[in-house]
């Protein structure tokens, strides 16, 4: 049961109040490769590089079982590169360089081995990337989901809304959904975006947890209360890569496995802000990933037997 | 199994997006004793309040279980007085006016037949206040549990200090938490604060739901998602009627029963949310928080058996 990912691999320059990075790897479809592989492969990748990403962190992802047959490498172009800082509360953050290089004009080439993924992660990037990744496929995925920014929305809602139309799930964070449906309340939020397309909507608010709406029901899952946020950058994109790598790994749509899928991210999030970049992600290993997601049930179950 | 609970009783206007009061019946202790009256009986309050509090409001307290021996009535004197403006987030407002008035010189006189309470909820007062009704009492409480704000951390952490060392749980808002124990993690400032006295820390997040800390244990109730927060005055000082309501109806103090009792805070605190002032604390049944509580256990309950 593969998982395809379309989603840039880059490299970010980061400053934390804990510390400063010079250019490191990383790139929506990195943290979410690097999330996803814990639970399913092979993971399939689609995403453009230029010459001077190291081939080093292209074989790491290979050993992982992460197939790089749709990772366009362009040996004399430079791979897009951002560079930000945060502030102390970690939710905010001012962006100090952008350089889209190979991602200014990326057409997606969907290898034929490919075609037929049942799941599907479109990491976000121009919504005619994820439209023509869409387009490109032989049959319809299983379960497709999607993230998206206010950029997007600012400049292309109209393929935006092509592409929402035909995704299952929409992971979006919470300013993001309220931009997107016009509505304040999160409740109100989901439901007008259902209605464009998404019967799943997944609304992220980083520190303050993630919240899962289906229908009319909602599921909420908790941030890990950490003793420091080292570095959140990335922890949405793990986040999407814990969640659709679980559900991949599961083959169950159901909205209770959904709900343990939503646990399974935010899990994989806690690790990726404990350091820099995909760092946590490469050394975790699967009882470590166990013994976080028992942390969350510490963290969430209570006895409702106990209320007369 | 009486619960003793101290706070104001007063008057607010308030503002908020949706509407906008006149002056209608507030007061920590009034949200308290409406919230915790639906799981205990009787709740032995000790109060302030001039002869312009509507005797109405005094009876239906009383109908509800509500021991009013311990609230002075101050005929030629005016309550306290809050006026208030919400912002579209509901998260922060404005103070317009605060009037002191009963407040000024309030000295808590615990009434004989108080002094024995097993379960104390202090509500937000001057730590003076606080301290003397602790003193007046005649055993040690199976639970203290207090209230506190930023204004007397500014004013009179002495005495703050010295109330905290004899209270078995803080219940205080993340802000607040951050400046008492002058760290930005929650976590953090939990422990800190465990090292002030309280065992157990609850920090309110508002919308974003409250956290218990005990030791190394973390538990995170969510606010129930609502279509929209009508009025987020009280919320705080029903979710503590709701907690301390809930402990003193079960007597159970396990860590386990602690959580249950952060939903029941919770769930009560989103019917108060639906409407100004205490009117939904009124309305509202026993199969009414029944069902709300249910709602928390579909909005937080996953499979954990589902993961691998």
């Amino acid at each position: 049961m593969a998982l395809l990912v379309v989603g840039s691999m880059a490299f970010d320059s980061i400053e934390t109040p804990f510390g400063k990075t010079d250019r490191i790897v990383g790139g929506a479809a990195t943290y979410i490769a690097w999330a996803a592989s814990s639970f399913v492969q092979p993971v399939q990748q689609i995403s453009v590089v230029g010459g001077d990403f190291p081939q080093q962190e292209l074989e790491e992802l290979a050993a992982r079982g992460v197939d790089l047959s749709g990772v366009q490498i362009k040996k004399n172009q430079k791979s897009f590169y951002w560079a930000g800082r945060y502030h102390l509360d970690m939710n905010s953050r001012d962006t100090l360089v952008t350089e889209l290089n190979v991602l200014a004009d990326f057409q997606p080439v969907v290898p034929a081995g490919f075609r037929r993924a049942e799941y599907v992660m479109l990491g976000n990037l121009s919504p005619d990337v994820q439209l023509s990744v869409i387009q490109q496929l032989e049959q319809r995925p299983r379960l497709i989901a999607m993230d998206t920014m206010n950029f997007w929305m600012d400049t292309q809602m109209d393929v935006l809304k092509k592409v929402l139309n035909k995704v299952d799930a929409l992971l979006i964070n919470d300013a993001e959904a309220r931009q997107l449906s016009g509505e304040y309340s999160l409740v109100k939020a989901a439901r007008t975006i259902h209605r464009m397309g998404p019967r799943y909507v997944v609304i992220k608010k980083g520190e303050h947890g993630a919240l899962l709406f289906y229908k009319n029901h909602a599921f909420f899952a908790p941030a890990l209360p950490l003793e420091e946020v080292f570095d959140p950058t990335g922890a949405g994109d793990t986040f999407a890569g814990g969640f659709m790598g679980y559900i991949a790994h599961s083959g169950d749509l159901s909205f209770e496995n959904l709900k343990t899928a939503v646990v399974v991210g935010s899990a994989m999030a806690s690790f990726c802000v404990e350091k820099f970049g995909v760092q946590r992600l490469k050394e975790i290993s699967s009882d470590d990933i166990e013994l976080r997601i028992r942390q969350f049930v510490d963290l969430m179950h209570f006895d409702i037997d106990l209320v007369q």
